[in-house]
């Protein structure tokens, strides 16, 4: 109304996919013990409550929950609930499989579970299942990719409930909490804009009025008969809580979001009592009130704020790091399970090449030698791991435990996929082996016979070469290509780090060595022989190099220390100093005078701002072979490194080994890895978002608001998740990580990432245990072991490295194994593409969605300005793109593929007064020929059948 | 299904009609944080949830509740809830306003509460609402006097789940867990038989199978495609919990109660998890179970025992007490809050006066010079007082002041039709003041007034004499009676004791005695005039009298203690050795090897078997004057007592105060008097059942196995209602009691009277406080008073005394005051009835019921064999019964007046195989004329009419 202050009640639940219980605890109600919450109940009590009065509203978000309760539902129910849904009293919001992490996930995998979710909703109900909102309610950060991808995804605008704390004291004071997110340096306006809104309190209803069965506020009494009878306190609260609000928004609208967590199982007393809230409070108009509250759903709300006509503020930054107050930075969980963030990762790389070679494969991959399967399985594990307390490391032991699992299940269905579409690319079907343990040196094949064959599989659009070491026991092998020729390989002793942490799973003394080279979407098959009698295996020596080195790179060594003293580009003739070290910030038990706040799996508080040094010194080895340069380093029983150089590579490898960490002297450690160098960086260094846009850091400094920095290490910490850099005007530095990982740069030229923690007590945001990973294999303490990639380049043509290297990292090729001879007719290499994509050119997604039709996504990968070479607009033709499928037809879908390109429309807002319509986008050059912009990301639904 | 074992799952709910919060918090559900429960919702949910699948039933028990829900409900669900029970789908048992508790309530308002109940049902839901089983599922220990009245109430069968370990297991071994009750010694059988059946798990499902929101037994996860699919695992362990139960049962039918406190708040959670063990559970019967679950009430299970025409075994004692294990006896509830407990008895008293006014007084009584109003609100909060854990002492401290304040409250409704009728009846409409406190003296109008009136209601159905103390200043006074004859009277001072307990709630220096008489059902008014030359008023003196003396009976005292020595009957001239003394047993705090049980609201359990005497001398002072005699005693600080003998009593009254318990100590007390004496009583006392008939208890011993005592003191205690006694063959010594109170013999020739308790710690029983009174007026601790009233009598004729005494007690007469002169047409006595009734005939109901329609209720107040005098029947003709109503038509009622007692069928049981059919009852001589036998209660719709 509009003379009114306008209260729009959103009752809503927030069903965590998994947290303190796994996801299928939660959604039958399981563990009740743990926590009270059952999601079938949820939706059961929900959909009957609304039945009972057409103004009741109710939203729902998570796709992974309502697919399973859809999956129980009679006909009956299912035409009612669509019923419920046309009518706009059950809307849908956000509705990806989950609320994805917005900190620790790659946009690919997100890109996915909000294609998963949004097309069971589309398929299920047709438009009106399609949210307009995104709801990030709960994740505790909001990065700008997030914003980005939501914006392409056709939402009118996004709400969430968390953010730092002063942030949100200075938006309040200056009614700045809703306003227009700018989510792209590269992407023209408004593509990546989308309308953000700040939640009042949280996800929470108002102080007092909680109606749900979990809360204990006082029910509204209204039978006078009765004792404490108490509408009026109940109105007269209401309504100051209303002006209270409306004075920190700016229009006669507010929002208040009516549920919790898991709430809603028993939806009637929310009801009830809210029935009773608007009928009373509404009375109040007949006595000159000026309030007006309504049952609304957050689109309900934004259509509103659109109608106001207002301007907003345009925000460019993102919301990291998120505190909740002066000593609780919620930086922790950037690094927090490190074993998980990266078997997540690696898991995205098989789900890619999953879904490729089952459209490859056609339809021999779902029923071929190997028998019936799919990718399902392991897109919904994929996808249930991007909840925002999965991959984020903030779940439970068990339920970590539950998500891991689910992965290696999902793995399982996919080798049916791939050794059915493998057989039919290459006519064999012998029997293919999967080593999923070589980081550890483990596979019993390659460790036994003397004779087998390596099928390498490249799931990148362009060919890539890439070092394989096998665990073996032989001393010297034969390798030849896919055309017969030999490879030059190298058979290198295992190192001492390896054996301790493969324990006794596995028991190869060797590793061998040698590039492998794979064709675009496609695979390359070297076949391995035991050389009888091959010379001893290249040994290590017990010191210091003084340099390992490439036609790319030089790594120079300190002799005193063994550590890192300097690394050079060698085609630019650059060298910067780079000094490289482990050490371990003491995490804070809670016991401190300023504030009883320990570290914990959210947050990271260190006890001091200095770091331990795990050893000033490095005990050496060395190792220089034909394909592979190590200095194998020693610090201490629980941190060991290999500095590694392959013959063709441009980026240094550092293969760090951490943990068990020890703490029978009762302190949590969180250990970081340090890089110091010559660079002046100013204070500021460069992190991605979500593994695409980088965006600036700069030390104890927002860009919207006057920090006051109160945690010198954890508040200067961010989430890196495929890259950072630091960089001069004539160096720059860039680490790709190969999972998600915190950081952050202390001192000028340094740069430090958190790598393991591992701490005894609780932080006290619910998850109840202390992040304090153990296993069966580990009991002592997890280990984890990852790689940090270097690279030196020039300024301004780093991406031209960092970019393909980081994607061999996130798509690396899939090995699998074959013993004995091959079938001489088999096909021994087989590329999907007609030609390698141009090297700005992602293909981001290849996936089958009907039986005749599958999914595309190209992506641009490099942002404005930050090549010379790459960022030009390419152009692709759909038509020929593939070697073996015909493309009969093609429509471009928005990212999300729940929604037609050309019908996307969404809400505009203003920024400034006056503002001109902005040009539409150049129309591509023909129906085929589809161009890539900077950034851009093209989703296509592709008619097409083998040829 | 004949050749199955039948599994009835009663899907229930026990709602505790104020516990540990009020009833209208538990209703609304506020108040969560204290209890998590809204009976509201229940009913909400359970009415949803039984539409969804016409299988399903529920039964549901208070109507207090059901009231209030009913009341907020649309017309629409209204019909809804009329065809659910139509159908059987909702079942009503037992079905009174609440459940009561057996151990503490007196029979008068069991029945009320019962009757208000089941009207209700009855106007609501006709035949189809009327409950076929009585169901007291929780009260902790059962009275024979309710199953007596649950067997006239016309209830097929009677269900509960606390009894005795002991018990139990004897009943399990010998498959006696179902059994005939035989409640009454004098009613012809089968009046007061009552088949009887004791649950198998308490009121709670067997161990996890509780799906209710409170419960964390793991649901049924029936969903193949998810994780921890458990419906084998689950019908395994429902299989084995049936064939284990169906060991300690008789039938092919077994009963598995799925519920407890509060559950089916939402209703979807068991009910969906039922529907699906049902169908799992079945399913089995196609692999050849033999086993038959199905959703099933009460009364459908009683059904299937009664097909199964066996036969029972007979039990004619009752159950308690209670213990539910070795050191754990329900003990302690019987003297818990003394002061409620004789708040509810006196309450009682007023309502029945207020329900005789109501209809003597006509429609003025309703509607008259001092307002618009009705009894309801009294009987409602005497109704919810009767619950198990009202006046049973057992509720928290703000629960027990709400159901205080609903007769606090109920009263002041009261006093308007009171004070209507009076005015109807006297035709005077002079104010009429109530003083509520003139057990501690406290009257403003007498203390200040120098003429006023005194108007004596008296609500027994034969004329009583009655001393009256009324507070005052001056030293002497006139008082006429209603013929303006002068009665004798006295001015004596105000005890210590007294003015110690009023503290500063009155300054009355005197208190004025007189006798007065009050025709049946009747008033008659005393005026009383200050008599400003007065004699001084009688003084005390300071020393012990060597006895007290009236001409019924003589009470001797040591002159060294102060203590009585012995007490005579100077009728029948008998003397036995009497004292009497104060002790105090210290409260088991749990910290004891034996046992970690402390003493609580409900359970006793003292720490030695030997109690502390408070003192063993009392201080004495005496007062003799020709009104009344009194030794008053002081033995300390916190207890004190007056003897005292009316001229015209033949019980000498023992006035004990007791309070506040000190416990500065850390000790908690129990506080007992005891009666030591010369009866030679061989370990046997008895007690009366709910207020009338009488139980022999023995020492030790229980009449239906071999008890091996655990607790020498608290596991001899029983409830005493109205009175004990202790005999050989020629003594009687009977102890009237004007509360409900814990007592036993221990000793020979001894009996002790637990009067108040104080403790320290919770008894774990789920209140969650410990028994430690204190209010606004007694911050240091609750200080008790009351009266016990002794009788010596020829056991063959006690009776004869004690069972009108304990009537004077229960119905005591009202004193209403007027101010100044009355009017000179102002009508001084007044009887409702014709006639006196007979000795033997206790006019236990008269209050209205429609518009001219009144329910009566007689009842023969002796047991056959009690009494020489007493215990023939006796006849009463209902058209003679009342002086101004004419009686136009009487339909006889079954006890709770909601069927016609002609239509009252009930199911006949086997006790023996081959009995034959029992002869009918005699009829009455006429229409009008009805007759009582020995025990028995009659109730009776009367048409009509003022005269």
């Amino acid at each position: 109304m509009p003379n009114m202050l306008n209260v729009h009640l959103v009752p809503h639940t927030h069903d965590d996919v998994g947290w303190l219980k796994t996801v299928d605890q939660y959604y039958y109600g399981d563990r009740n013990d743990i926590q009270h919450a059952g999601v079938q109940y949820i939706l059961d009590s929900v959909v009957d409550q609304l039945l009972k009065n057409p103004d009741r509203r109710f939203i729902y978000v998570e796709t992974a929950f309502f697919f399973r309760w859809w999956k129980q539902q009679s006909d009956g129910m299912r035409q009612t609930v669509k019923q419920l849904v046309n009518e706009g009293r059950l809307e849908f919001v956000n509705g990806g499989w989950c609320m994805s992490d917005e900190a620790t996930t790659h946009y690919s995998a997100v890109i996915d579970q909000m294609t998963m979710g949004l097309r069971f909703l589309n398929e299920t109900f047709g438009p009106c299942g399609r949210p307009r909102v995104a709801w990030h309610i709960d994740p505790f950060g909001h990065a700008r990719e997030h914003a980005s991808m939501f914006a392409q995804m056709g939402y009118d605008g996004f709400f969430f409930g968390r953010l730092d704390y002063q942030d949100r004291d200075r938006r309040r004071t200056d009614k700045d909490q809703e306003l227009l997110w700018r989510a792209s340096d590269s992407l023209t306006p408004p593509m990546a804009d989308l309308f953000t809104g700040i939640l009042p309190n949280g996800y929470n209803p108002p102080d007092g009025f909680c109606w749900d069965q979990s809360c204990d506020d006082p029910p509204i009494r209204d039978d006078p008969d009765l004792e404490d009878y108490n509408v009026d306190d109940v109105v007269n609260r209401f309504l100051m809580i209303a002006s209270g609000q409306s004075l920190v928004y700016k229009t006669n609208h507010i929002i208040m979001t009516m549920g919790s967590d898991f709430q809603y199982e028993n939806a009637n007393l929310w009801y009830k009592n809210l029935d009773k809230l608007i009928h009373y409070v509404n009375a109040r108009q007949a006595n000159g009130s000026k309030v007006n509250v309504l049952y609304s759903t957050p689109s309900c709300y934004l259509q509103e704020l659109h109608r106001a006509n207002l301007t907003w503020s345009l925000k460019t930054d993102d919301f990291f790091p998120y505190a909740d107050n002066a000593h609780n930075f919620w930086t922790g969980y950037f690094t927090s399970r490190p074993a998980l963030k990266r078997y997540e990762r690696l898991s995205n790389s098989y789900l890619q090449t999953c879904n490729q070679l089952e459209v490859l494969g056609g339809p021999f991959s779902g029923s071929g030698p190997f028998g019936h399967d799919d990718s399902w399985t392991m897109r919904r594990a994929m996808a249930v791991a991007q909840h925002h307390d999965a991959v984020s490391g903030t779940e439970k032991q068990h339920v970590a435990n539950d998500y891991a699992r689910r992965l290696a299940d999902g793995w399982q269905h996919c080798q049916v996929v791939v050794s059915n579409s493998l057989a039919a690319l290459s006519g064999s079907s012998a029997k293919r082996i999967y080593c999923d343990n070589l980081n550890i040196s483990v596979c019993p094949l390659t460790e036994s016979s003397h004779k087998f064959s390596v099928n390498v599989y490249n799931p990148l659009a362009r060919p890539v070469t890439w070092p394989v070491r096998l665990p073996v026991n032989g001393t010297a092998y034969t390798v030849l290509d896919a055309n017969g020729k030999p490879v030059d390989s190298q058979v290198v002793p295992v190192s001492g780090a390896t054996r301790q942490v493969r324990k006794n799973r596995g028991s190869a003394a060797n590793e061998l060595l040698f590039q492998v080279q794979a064709p675009p979407l496609g695979f390359s098959t070297y076949s391995v022989s035991l050389q009888r009698r091959g010379p001893p295996p290249a040994s290590t020596r017990p010191r210091t190099p003084p340099a390992i080195q490439n036609k790319f790179l030089r790594a120079t060594f300190d002799p005193d220390t063994g550590l890192l003293s300097s690394l050079s580009n060698l085609e630019t003739k650059q060298t910067i100093r780079l000094t490289q070290n482990f050490y371990w910030y003491n995490a804070s038990d809670g016991n401190s005078s300023v504030s009883n706040q320990p570290s914990g799996a959210y947050i990271f508080r260190p006890n001091s701002s200095t770091p331990f040094v795990i050893s000033r010194t490095a005990k050496t080895e060395s190792l220089q072979t034909s394909v592979v340069q190590e200095v194998r380093q020693w610090f201490s029983p629980w941190v060991s490194q290999v500095v590694r150089l392959y013959a063709d590579s441009r980026a240094l490898e550092l293969e760090w080994t951490v943990g068990p960490l020890p703490v029978d002297d009762d302190l949590g450690k969180e250990v970081i890895t340090r890089l110091d160098t010559s660079i002046d960086s100013s204070g500021i260094f460069y992190t991605d978002s979500n593994g695409r846009e980088v965006l600036q850091r700069k030390k104890d400094f927002r860009p919207t608001w006057d920090l006051e920095q109160t945690e010198p290490i954890a508040g200067n910490y961010y989430p890196i998740n495929s890259r950072a850099y630091i960089k001069d005007d004539v160096n720059q530095l860039t680490v790709v990580t190969d999972r998600s990982q915190g950081g952050g740069s202390i001192q000028n030229g340094s740069l430090e990432i958190m790598l393991h923690r591992r701490l005894l007590y609780d932080d006290v945001r619910g998850v109840g245990e202390p992040l304090n990973e153990t296993s069966d294999v580990f009991p002592e303490g997890l280990v984890a072991r990852g790689r940090l990639l270097l690279t030196l380049d020039r300024p301004q043509s780093a991406a031209d490295t960092h970019r393909p290297l980081a994607q061999e990292v996130v798509l690396q090729p899939l090995l699998t194994f074959t013993s004995g001879d091959l079938h001489p007719n088999t096909r021994l290499e087989f590329s999907g593409l007609q030609d390698a994509l141009p090297p700005a050119v992602h293909l981001l997604t290849l996936s089958q969605w009907g039986e005749d039709s599958v999914l595309l996504r190209l992506e641009h990968q490099y942002q404005s300005g930050e090549s010379k070479q790459h960022t030009q607009p390419v152009t692709v033709n759909l038509q020929k793109l593939f070697s073996t499928l015909e493309v009969l037809g093609a429509s471009e879908l928005n990212l999300s593929a729940n929604q037609w390109k050309e019908e996307m429309t969404r809400f505009d807002w203003k920024i400034r007064a006056g503002e001109k319509p902005r040009p539409r986008r150049p129309a591509d050059p023909s129906v085929w020929e589809v161009t890539l912009k900077p950034m851009e990301i093209r989703t296509f639904m592709l008619r097409v059948r083998l040829r």
